[in-house]
């Protein structure tokens, strides 16, 4: 038996030797080469024939099912289990295609995304089991994409995943900009250390959160972002991620191999799969500038088209808020102070208000007064429904009904008010991850909101999801919050959800997404605060997916003054809350701070009035993942530009230029910096702003503070009138 | 320290001797006697002076909790543990009260039911942790209710069950008619045994089905009905099962103490609780008669009256349908035989059908014709929607959609045709327990429903519960069989749930519940047969809790008449079909065999057309459980009554008065009874039809065979004319 088995081995290793495969980008750059080891499937990518990824394995385990037989099994086909789908394969078929075309997103950094890739498509046939899967490489010249593909057969029809078993083999001891594997959270501190650090760093890494669950000393979360000791920055992570669970990475800290590790269910299963049906895309974006990486468009390709019929109602927003004032201390969601309350049963207009309570029909006035004042879309309200007396950590199913106001907040006479003012309210739907409940009045709500004139809603995930046991990332709520989604649409209704799982490029295809939180927002600079290094990490990580809701502008670091009890500190200069418009990129851009904050620094403020949030070209101007970044972006349908440029807590000398600027045209930057003796922790709001005239050729070396960053407008002069006493940069 | 403790317990001790409570039923036939001990609050029951239950302690299990602190915990406190509600208490309260009432119920056995009971709600205090509960006691002239109440407070708010430990400690080694205890499944063959013996028939009683999980070796389900040694007749069950999971019993068999035992969710936790609120009642009907049990209204007067403010829309239904068919193999729920199928990716309409599709429109056709014929309300049509090929086992969660139907099912054509004849059908909502995807088409298919005429829907839960870990009797699920109801009701819906939790009675508050499942039903029969003492049995357990959609009235045996692959033989003979609709109350009664085999015996089907389904008044007039049941109804506004008698497999002869009839009247009697060489097996269609006059001074001394019985109308005669040939009985 075991001189067969050797064979049998043999035999296969023999094939695929002479069956390897072999696919390079467009540009030729990047060279995927696939072949089948002793059975294995394995993979390996080079970029400028530096090793992106070594050779790395592929294949998935089943759960046990009892029901897949084999009624040909004979001999020597024994040694392979009928619940893996990690070996016995051979290549049966192999397809090769070209693809090449330029798309409009209806929001983006970029009016024109171009789709460029060449494809390889593996059939591999288990022999023993009777059944194949195809691995579907894309490579790009800026990375590599993969799926798995399960076409519907006889003996691979119904399964249970028991693991995806897919590595992400590295060439050495990369530096890592990694959060702490976790089934419910991404909202950590990114730690920046070696590979080889991971598990010592891990313990420290794992903050306290609403709802977390780790799994491994050395788990990880995509996308995460990677230099290699070669000098190749490398992002890993996953596109389209729909009827499945979502992936972390466990790595083997002594080869440096990192293996997908998918979010369980409550049975420890990780996938319910019905073929014809496929995996989600596994991504490797590469490149040897830093920039090549944010300027990467890899996952949003390999997402689907949109499939919505018509997209005329989704429409980028600038946005200000009821929010930082409750986040913050100074005011509260809920309008009482009872300790516990039942919807339905408590009567809140006979109960004692607190006097505290932020969403109260005359502040939000005053939001929407500010709001169109200072030519804003939209006020998001939160703590405007009933039940926040005792909404978290009680593990309440009916927690919230999504349509009942309290008392003090009138929503006809606030939908008129609004309207009358030209402002959107942005609704609010924080579910308290009680995922059933949502579901049954999601209809109503989306009602709701369609008769009081609402068309977008932040809906909310905080704490454990109910049916107890699911986990935030699992594939069985992945499927609510697409599901969330497209229900929405059915309303035009736009939707910013939070806690949801990572963003994979969905909004290509369900662009009405037009937002999301998971990670670490703005909200825990009230909570302790963020590391001045986090907005130089971000877009690296988490914006690799899909515009995030960061919550930016703050302008009043010391929160002490907005709530006495609270001893948070904001990490940044307030120059650099200008900057965040530009560099962490969303459609949907809060000016987070409270009104009478903007109010004492109105001229700081403007930046944030005439910030585009919608582009037709994005450049990357420096970028180091953990040391800062600069990004200029030109605005929807003008020839407007705008530069963001965030750095650590270093502080450090910004060198750009401005060639991207139409030759022979002046404009007129306004430029929002750190003032010498700036400085996030002692002297946030030490700014200047200076206005000078530019041009294609002009360059500007620019000082950030420590924990700062700068902000330039760029606006094409109209006539010789408007530069009269500019001077030149 | 110990000393301490022992101070301690004496004095509690002392205070709960001089504190023990006594109360009694209206008749004075039961007693309650509760008490605490030890700091233990245990309670007992006699009926006549006998034990009906023995000292049995009372309390709850917490999950651990931190967030419960007792700031003035002192000395001599910490001897109780935070998350115990089995101890620690004293009483600090009792309440006295009587009721008395009479109400009518929307549909039901009789036409007035007195709620007549004794109350005693006792308050118990934990001193150490500064909390108090409330059990409350209503003691009736046939048993004993009671329930947890969890008062608003400081220290008890939001808590976990870990477990409810309520014990009913027996008298000793009862006999008992028990199903293994089980979180998913109530569909086993009811073994009668000692208490002593369910250990060792455990394991034979474990017969497999398409969900199931035990949880004991000596786990037992409610109700649970016992015959104890001295001779009574004990039901054991819970009534008002609201927001908490449902009860098993697990038995210690040593000492013959049955314990709760509640339903995990896929955590293992059993219940989430927020104060106010309360435990469903758990209830003991005691009798010296087995007849007390069976007339017992306990159960409902338990449960609130109806919430609906109108309920002229619920109605009792006679109906037929195409199911039995299905279920013998003859005809299939599928269109095709396609292995696998998506919905809305599969192409139903363009695939080839298999040619033995139940629910096509000229079958469906058929079956109105001949419910039109016959006097019935409706035709139930299982099968008519996409989705059967591949619905059960493969924990798909789109599964069905419920509103689409296969190409050869013409709604609307039936809709009018059903109409034309004054026939509703009966829409069929199989959820294959993929509960989430049946509440996002809930109100779309509830809305299809009305447009389409239909007023009643049979749902089903088969499989396992997708949320996966989630039991069909955990408190998630059962709030999820609320929701479908009520939701059902604001449409004026009927719903008749099968695989739901057990009925505790939920139908006097919430009546649109016409029918229930929740056991081995007919179709058993199909799947290798029913023992022939079933249904001598099911009203003694089952039924307690509310109607059961038996479907009942198979008139061909042997099943291979029907599908030649079915070998199964159905354990009763034609005349104890027909008794099963008066012995097996419920306002809805199918006549589940064929209209071809209805045919062959149209004197017989006479009984079935002519048996009412609501009733002014009812008797037992012989009962022993697991032996036979005759019961005397008399039907809703009329003079007429309907008898049903079945008995085990050893035939007997049943020995009935006609007492009942209002004196002075003759009535014309027509016997439905086992020719005297019937029998179950061997001779099942052998019966004989008689007709004679009965009045209130007639005795009947009828032949039941082996797995037999009869059934007769009543019916009061209108002249002497309709006498006429008769004899006197």
């Amino acid at each position: 038996m075991r001189k067969l088995l050797f064979v049998v081995i043999w035999f296969v290793s023999f094939v695929t030797v002479i069956e390897a495969q072999s696919i390079k980008s467009p540009n030729g750059n990047l060279q995927l080469d696939f072949t089948v080891k002793n059975g294995v499937p394995v993979y390996s990518l080079l970029y400028k024939n530096k090793p992106a990824v070594k050779e790395s394995k592929l294949g998935l385990q089943l759960k046990e099912d009892k029901k897949i037989t084999f009624e040909n099994a004979g001999e020597g086909k024994q040694n392979v289990n009928a619940n893996d789908l990690t070996g016995g394969f051979a290549i049966t078929k192999t397809e090769t295609k070209q693809f090449d075309e330029t798309w409009q997103p209806v929001w983006g950094e970029v009016k024109n995304i171009r789709n460029n890739y060449n494809e390889l498509a593996v059939t591999l046939t288990q022999a023993a089991t009777e059944r194949y899967i195809v691995v579907r490489f894309r490579i790009f010249n800026d990375g590599l994409g993969f799926r798995y593909e399960f076409p519907l057969q006889k003996n691979l029809n119904y399964f249970v995943i028991r693991e995806e078993k897919t590595q992400f083999a590295l060439s050495g001891d990369a530096k890592a900009f990694w959060l702490p594997g976790d089934f419910d959270t991404q909202e950590y501190s990114t730690v920046t250390s070696n590979l080889s650090e991971v598990r010592g760093k891990m313990k420290d890494a794992v903050t306290g959160n609403a709802s977390q669950t780790t799994f491994s000393p050395t788990g990880v979360q995509t996308p995460l972002m990677l230099k290699s000791q070669d000098g190749l920055y490398i992002n890993i992570h996953e596109a389209a991620l729909i009827d499945y669970s979502a992936m972390n990475l466990n790595l083997d800290d002594k080869n440096f191999v990192l293996e997908s590790f998918l979010t369980p269910d409550a049975r420890g299963d990780k996938g319910y799969m019905q073929t014809p049906c496929q995996s989600p895309w596994r991504t490797i974006v590469v490149g040897d500038k830093a920039g090549d990486i944010l300027e990467s468009k890899l996952i949003l390709n390999l997402n689907d088209p949109t499939k919505y019929a018509s997209t005329d109602w989704i429409k980028p927003v600038k946005y200000v808020g009821v929010w930082w004032e409750m986040i913050t201390g100074k005011s509260t969601w809920s309008y009482t102070d009872l300790e516990s309350v039942k919807l339905g049963v408590t009567d809140f207009a006979n109960a004692k208000p607190n006097g505290k309570h932020g969403a109260n029909t005359q502040h939000v006035k005053e939001y929407i007064d500010f709001a169109a004042k200072h030519g804003f879309d939209a006020v998001l309200v939160e703590g405007w429904n009933v039940g926040w007396e005792d909404w978290f950590g009680k593990t309440k199913d009916f927690v919230f009904d999504f349509v009942t106001p309290y008392p003090d907040f009138d929503v006809q006479e606030l939908h008129r008010y609004a309207e009358s003012k030209g402002i959107k309210i942005i609704m609010h739907h924080e579910t308290s991850s009680s995922v059933r409940n949502y579901e049954r009045f999601m209809d109503t709500a989306y009602k709701f909101m369609v008769a009081n004139g609402y068309n977008a809603v932040k809906s909310g995930y905080v704490g454990d999801i109910i049916p107890r046991g699911e986990h935030h990332y699992g594939q069985w709520i992945n499927n609510h919050y697409l599901y969330a989604i497209t229900q929405a649409a059915k309303y035009k209704i736009m939707v910013n959800a939070h806690e949801a799982v990572h963003p994979t490029g969905l909004c290509r295809t369900y662009p009405n997404l037009i937002g999301n939180e998971s990670a670490r927002g703005t909200e825990y600079e009230s909570f302790g605060g963020n590391n001045p290094d986090h907005t130089t990490i971000l877009p690296f990580t988490r914006l690799m997916g899909g515009p995030m809701d960061y919550t930016p502008g703050i302008f009043e670091m010391d929160l002490s003054k907005l709530s006495s009890s609270n001893h948070s500190h904001v990490n940044s200069t307030l120059a650099r809350q200008l900057a965040l418009y530009v560099t962490m990129y969303s459609p949907l851009q809060m000016a987070a701070d409270l009104p009478e904050n903007y109010n004492r620094f109105l001229d700081a403020f403007q930046f944030i009035k005439d910030v585009a949030v919608d582009w037709d070209d994005s450049k990357v101007l420096e970028a180091e993942p953990g040391d800062y970044i600069t990004f200029a972006r030109k605005a929807k349908g003008s020839n407007n530009w705008f530069i963001g440029s965030t750095c650590d807590e270093n502080g450090r000398t910004s060198n750009i230029s401005f060639d991207y600027l139409d030759a022979g045209k002046k404009y007129i930057a306004t430029i929002y910096a750190d003032a010498k003796n700036a400085h996030y922790k002692t002297n946030p709001q030490a700014y200047t702003i200076r206005k000078v005239i530019v041009t294609n050729k002009s360059k500007l070396s620019q000082y950030c503070a420590p924990g700062g960053g700068y902000a330039i407008s760029v606006i094409e002069a109209a006539d010789a009138q408007q530069l009269k006493g500019l001077k030149n940069l």
